[in-house]
């Protein structure tokens, strides 16, 4: 890939934003809650208006939530070790005192006076609700103005675009997104940040609920706060109905050195540029090195029968998806008369051609999917593959009156299959390429949150980053 | 296929050995299950010279039994309603006063003096184990010397030739068979019998249980002995340890009227000759005559993507049973330093050059397959297609000092399905092709083993049969 920008990414020292290291010093007041926020709104002031993370921010608000804090930690009252811990809020979720347009013209001024499960959780956790962070359209594909804090031209990724940059620019230690196809870990993977999209089902989604793939999880700028707001989060909402919470301490599960891991290609691998396959290799001979045994498709043949299950993973995942947000986004638009993009509108009208044989047709493949993913569980610790194909896309927005990018947040490509086996999945920012970040994905079983999120900090703490 | 026999089969005519219909008479001594047994006899002294179905048959043993069971009837106190039965027993089966030599030269003389766990149930229901019938070798694809009562040039399929080619020669209202990929349906298609392969599990197998995939059941002149032979054996001797019995009154099943039913393609409809398309057709016709609802895998995408499925299952379903077979098989011929023929020792080698891991990822694929077949539960009653490939194949031996003929019973090409689904069937001799019997089989959700047998009556009283 050409250096045609002056993007200046390195994985080996980029310092991201991390709350944990700084509230041992809350409680003789060298720092506080409300200091920790200036800090943020100062890097809000001075990155925002080149990186466009918020859709809506308070800062009055959240310098009263700070002043709160502030005071629990001094009293000893801390509510949770991530009091004070401002949290962009995604602005799909809920929240009941900001609006949530979730970037669609149809829903400009929608401000319903409630809390997500998760934005409540982390209000009863003390953490601050900080603003709603840009989702792409409805969490779909159609980008809003947000940039790649590494590359104005680029994209942060999406859906959960605002997130993503907004940690990566330093404006806030963790931030809530949403993955239904690739929209957590792909960001994540864009944007440097460590991220987790748990277990489905793992962590309540409160009115969430339409699709069957989508989960809530953290974007932040360190592995030990990802996990902590995460299981604060489902510590207190729990799971989805029907299943389990998040499991694991109340505490970032300990570093686990891992011994085989299965090394995935999924359909993106085919496309990916040689810069990143060559880092991705670096990263690969560098855990091998670490006495790590990979295990490939060709290695096994259970291996080669779940890439094979996977290997259409988009179709199957993006059918699903489309079908089930039909009724809701066909309610929008007969309600107001349209308000959806043209890229919205395609995905509606080819959802809207398909038969209730068809989506249940593509129910089975995911089961079979899930059989096969089932079936590799003592292969491996864990499976490992790239967050993203490559770094952040260049776009710099639609030509007018056309509709240009096809995937103007970047290709899911790398993700759908973890949505699809309802598998949790950490990414690591582990790769520079050309400068730009490019993340590195542990995925394990279901209801193996803990246990990846332990294989991503020894890989975090022992294997090189790579840059190309 | 051109009429190049004298075979005169036709299925609307054809009348078949029946005992259900000859009990009422024992009461009152008008007949007896020693009278029974003689004209069985009769039939055995007839045709036995061409058929050659018996691999041992002791007819002192068995009019002694019949006697005892003609005192029961005669008394009011026969132990239930196949009291006095001849059953022939597939010579896998052990069986304590006859040898149980498989076919296979390296197990000449072998005698155990046990009953397997059928065999055992049939003598507490009183009836007559019946000499032990002729298998493939091992129960495998090395023909015997049997036989098709219908054209002595063809074969009776296999691996149950002989208790095919008895009960279709009359010499038997019942006998038992076993089924790892096709051993029980095919031959029942070849030779115009009914037969159940019972769902896996639900029919105690005893001794042979060394495969994930085997099945004991019967072959009967009609649908009514059919379902007493089974549910007398699964009432007494229950289902495989771990799973439930043969579920189901001790009655037969009533008719039931499909309303909705699957015609499933398999592997097996590409090589199909046209005559035989022409009469399942021509069934078919008749059955949407009668208002039932007929769905091809055009029709839904559930039925597709199970089409899909089994597209392979004679690899699939051939290479488990070969794995599952090795050690047993290799122990024979350490043993007896040989002994096994050139085509089980092919199927031995190519066994052995598996790995674990090849083996598990096949029974990744037929968990994949069961759940495809699971998913158009909701979609027909049962599913329909044929029991064979068409008429019986002919075979008169092979060549000397070579293997010719790769399937020497016939291709199990429509039967690896429904043993790779572990789903229960029943095999109707609906059709005549060139004066040869050809099946239509039921296939049934795992347990339905008592509804298919209730669709199957119904089909029989109503379908008309076709001749081509």
């Amino acid at each position: 890939m050409a250096r045609d920008t002056a993007a200046t990414y390195d994985p080996r020292t980029f310092k991201a934003l991390t709350y944990y290291t700084a509230v041992p010093d809350f409680a003789d007041g060298s720092d506080s809650p409300r200091a920790y926020l200036e800090r943020c709104l100062e890097a809000v002031d001075e990155r925002e208006g080149e990186v466009r993370a918020f859709a809506f921010l308070d800062a009055d608000a959240a310098r009263a939530a700070a002043d709160e804090s502030t005071k629990r930690w001094q009293a000893g009252k801390a509510l949770s070790p991530i009091d004070g811990m401002p949290v962009g809020i995604k602005d799909l979720l809920e929240t009941r005192d900001m609006p949530t347009q979730m970037n669609c013209k149809a829903l400009e001024g929608n401000f319903p006076k409630r809390d997500n499960a998760a934005v409540w959780a982390l209000r009863e956790a003390g953490a601050i609700p900080f603003g709603k962070t840009v989702t792409a359209e409805l969490g779909g594909s159609h980008p809003g103005p947000t940039t790649n804090p590494f590359d104005r031209t680029r994209t942060p990724g999406g859906s959960s675009s605002g997130s993503a940059a907004a940690v990566a620019a330093r404006m806030m230690p963790a931030a809530i997104g949403s993955q239904v196809g690739g929209s957590i870990i792909r960001p994540a993977g864009f944007c440097g940040n460590f991220a987790l999209k748990p277990t489905q089902g793992a962590i309540n989604r409160g009115e969430r609920i339409a699709t069957s793939m989508s989960t809530h999880g953290p974007h932040a700028g360190s592995l030990e706060d990802m996990w902590q707001v995460a299981i604060e989060i489902a510590q207190r909402a729990g799971g989805d109905r029907g299943c389990p919470p998040l499991a694991g301490l109340q505490t970032p599960p300990q570093p686990l050195k891992p011994e085989r891991l299965i090394v995935l290609e999924t359909e993106g691998w085919q496309g990916l540029d040689d810069a990143t396959r060559t880092a991705f290799d670096a990263v690969c001979r560098n855990m091998a090195d670490h006495g790590i045994t990979l295990l490939r498709r060709a290695d096994h043949p259970l291996i080669e029968a779940l890439e094979r299950s996977i290997s259409d993973a988009g179709r199957i995942a993006g059918s699903i998806t489309a079908w089930e947000n039909r009724w809701a986004q066909r309610n929008i638009v007969n309600e107001k008369g349209g308000g959806l993009s043209d890229r919205a509108m395609t995905t509606l009208q080819r959802a809207e051609a398909m038969k209730p044989r068809d989506y249940e047709a593509l129910l089975l493949e995911r089961g079979q999917a899930q059989l096969a993913h089932a079936a590799v569980r003592q292969l491996g610790d864990a499976m490992i593959t790239l967050s993203c194909p490559g770094p952040a896309p260049q776009w710099t927005g639609d030509a007018p009156e056309e509709c240009t990018a096809a995937r103007p947040t970047g290709d899911a490509v790398f993700n759908y299959p973890s949505s699809m086996l309802f598998a949790p999945v950490v990414s690591v920012p582990l790769l520079g390429v050309s400068g730009l970040p490019v993340g590195v994905q542990i995925i394990g079983q279901q209801r193996e949150d803990a246990r990846i999120t332990g294989l991503a900090r020894w890989v975090w703490n022992n294997v090189e980053p790579a840059t190309v």
